[in-house]
């Protein structure tokens, strides 16, 4: 039986191989709608694959300007209103959240409340109001699948065992661009330097999070939700192959770790397939005698400033992960702009968590105020 | 509600930590039968604490001289007979069977018919008789529960999936007290040095199999049994820390691997507990930081030809392995008395395959038939 899949963000990264996926799977899964941003030329092309019945983009502009290339019967809206249009469309079972930044969190919530299970791959939905989503997720009886790599590791080696016998998480981290410099050795580095990540092929925002250790960070936040455990109980490590992706220590002192090749495709055809597996077809299989060698360190939190900062933000819980986000984006932009240097980043986001007055169980409205009004303050500072 | 085992081989390596994780955990398991062969006052305490309703020894001399301190109303018996009586006793619902060597196989045949499930650690009743435990296993509903550590980590990375998403299982081996020797450098090595294993502390026979690598030479064929999967299908991979126990690769490219500290307790306990964990009271916990690497090289089958022998006797089939354990199994006591040098362990058990008919899906009399020919032949070979 198919599988009926929506799309948020089809022609970023996560969503053109979650497409991959789909389509190395003939009869398994099938797209009933999708949305994307301004990439017309890719969005069309799939749309004239994949046979949406239902598409949305970014803009009226952008609509109207595709509006003619369209298959007979598709179903073409636009803004955040298509968005959740698209998110709860009546005949998808599973939608998959790939879209950037804090606009996936509405539609999340509005397919949550239609009962569609969630593959996320937005990571703002959780650390932005992880508590709101995973309630109305337990109450309507869906799923919250993850797709990040080292979440879909520590789904996998939980799967089959008792939540209550977890000891810790423990999430690798590559460290990512500059994983060999000291913080003075951070002062100057260019954009193009940050963008160069060693293991992973990731949009430009993900690359830089990746260098800052938000990444990390986020994840740490995202951890929290996903599998209801407290901060405590999640460790970060250094391992710089990214090949264990992930592992659970058990209170028994048994530790499941997922291993494999830098491949995305392998944890969103997880999310897809769960809890059957399907081949990989092309996927790099993990050679050991290849890699020779893994490694693990301490990650250093004073030179990783944004994981501790996160895991501040966490712990202060309510709208503090939301602050941290919106704070870091606007920073990162900044960055990718050349408006401020990489080491302004978490500086930044210190200050906009210290200006910030938490607001505990916040509703989604004043997480959403909170989001804005910190975007407001960072971009301030930046004049 | 308690989880009533018997322990065949109470006193030895196995024997000894099965009895320390049912004494860390009151309440949870009970004692009901035991069995030891010679070690009088260790078995003598054991019975004194646990209170088994039956007792096993090795001969009458042994029986007649512990009589008189047993606690009123325990059960003594002794020799093969005995131990079937243990292994089948009423009361107990699970098996452990950690006798070493061949012994093992009639009260395990004897279990399983009665119903129990086996928790086994004596690796001859797999590499015997595979083909007719499991099938006898399958027909009474019983269920064989890894003991060793690499079987056991196997076992935990495939809780929760489906065992046609196999694509191999990598079972990861120490390389054992001579890795760093090449075959030329093993001419002339002593009990002694052979007898000092780098990771696991372990009995005589067994450190000497690591050394050989004939003890992962069974562990291939026990896997074969234990997980039905093909020879083609099991790999064996060079790790020197022993940190990951082995390892599962799935079909979509994703690799389950267990890791720990070299704690047999853990394998035992899970055994025991499956498929809840239980806390390990003292254990040390695995620190990655301070092991800082694990490395991973590929094996040479000319250097370690006992795993070759192993593979090719597994894939002959029927008496095959039998006659590949009884040459070992000889071949082993005659190296640990001085009698033969450690190379000739190998070329033995080549001998006694090559001399070998097998017969193919054999009884379990022709197996012990295979089994005794090849001991008198070997013997006959150290004239």
């Amino acid at each position: 039986m198919m599988r009926k899949i929506s799309v948020l963000g089809s022609t970023g990264s996560i969503g053109t191989q979650t497409l991959d996926v789909v389509r190395s799977h003939p009869g398994e899964f099938q797209i009933t709608a999708l949305s994307f941003g301004r990439n017309a030329d890719v969005g069309l092309k799939q749309i004239h694959e994949f046979h949406p019945a239902i598409v949305c983009v970014q803009s009226k502009a952008i609509a109207d300007s595709i509006r003619q290339q369209l298959p007979l019967g598709t179903k073409l809206v636009y803004g955040e209103d298509g968005l959740i249009e698209v998110a709860v469309h009546e005949q998808s079972e599973l939608l998959v959240n790939a879209v950037m930044g804090s606009i996936g969190l509405k539609p999340t919530i509005a397919a949550i409340e239609s009962g569609k299970d969630i593959a996320i791959a937005n990571k703002e939905t959780l650390v932005m109001a992880g508590q709101i989503v995973t309630e109305l997720a337990e109450k309507s009886g869906t799923e919250l699948i993850p797709v990040d790599s080292e979440h879909s590791a520590i789904y996998q080696c939980l799967h089959g065992n008792v939540d209550s016998e977890v000891q810790r998480l423990i999430i690798t981290a590559s460290g990512g661009s500059f994983r060999n410099r000291t913080r003075e050795e951070l002062v100057g580095v260019t954009v193009e330097d940050a963008l160069k990540h060693p293991n992973w092929q990731m949009g430009a925002k993900i690359t830089i999070d990746s260098a800052t250790m938000m990444n990390k960070g986020l994840e740490v936040i995202e951890a929290r939700w996903l599998f209801d455990i407290a901060y405590e109980k999640i460790d970060v490590i250094l391992h710089k192959e990214s090949i264990i992706h992930s592992m659970v220590e058990y209170i028994d002192g048994s530790v499941l770790a997922h291993l494999g090749t830098p491949d995305m495709r392998v944890p969103i055809q997880y999310a897809l397939s769960k809890p059957e597996r399907l081949d990989l077809p092309g996927g790099k299989r993990l050679n050991l005698l290849e890699i020779g060698s893994l490694h693990f360190e301490q990650l250093d939190t004073d030179r990783f400033r944004c994981l501790a900062l996160a895991y501040e933000a966490g712990k202060t819980g309510g709208t503090a992960p939301a602050v941290l986000n919106a704070a870091n984006e606007v920073a990162v932009a900044a960055f990718l702009q050349g408006e401020i240097s990489f080491l302004k980043i978490d500086e930044l986001v210190e200050e906009a968590l210290t200006a910030h007055q938490t607001v505990q169980s916040p509703s989604l409205e004043e997480i959403i105020a909170a989001d804005e009004e910190t975007r407001e303050k960072v971009r301030s500072y930046l004049k």
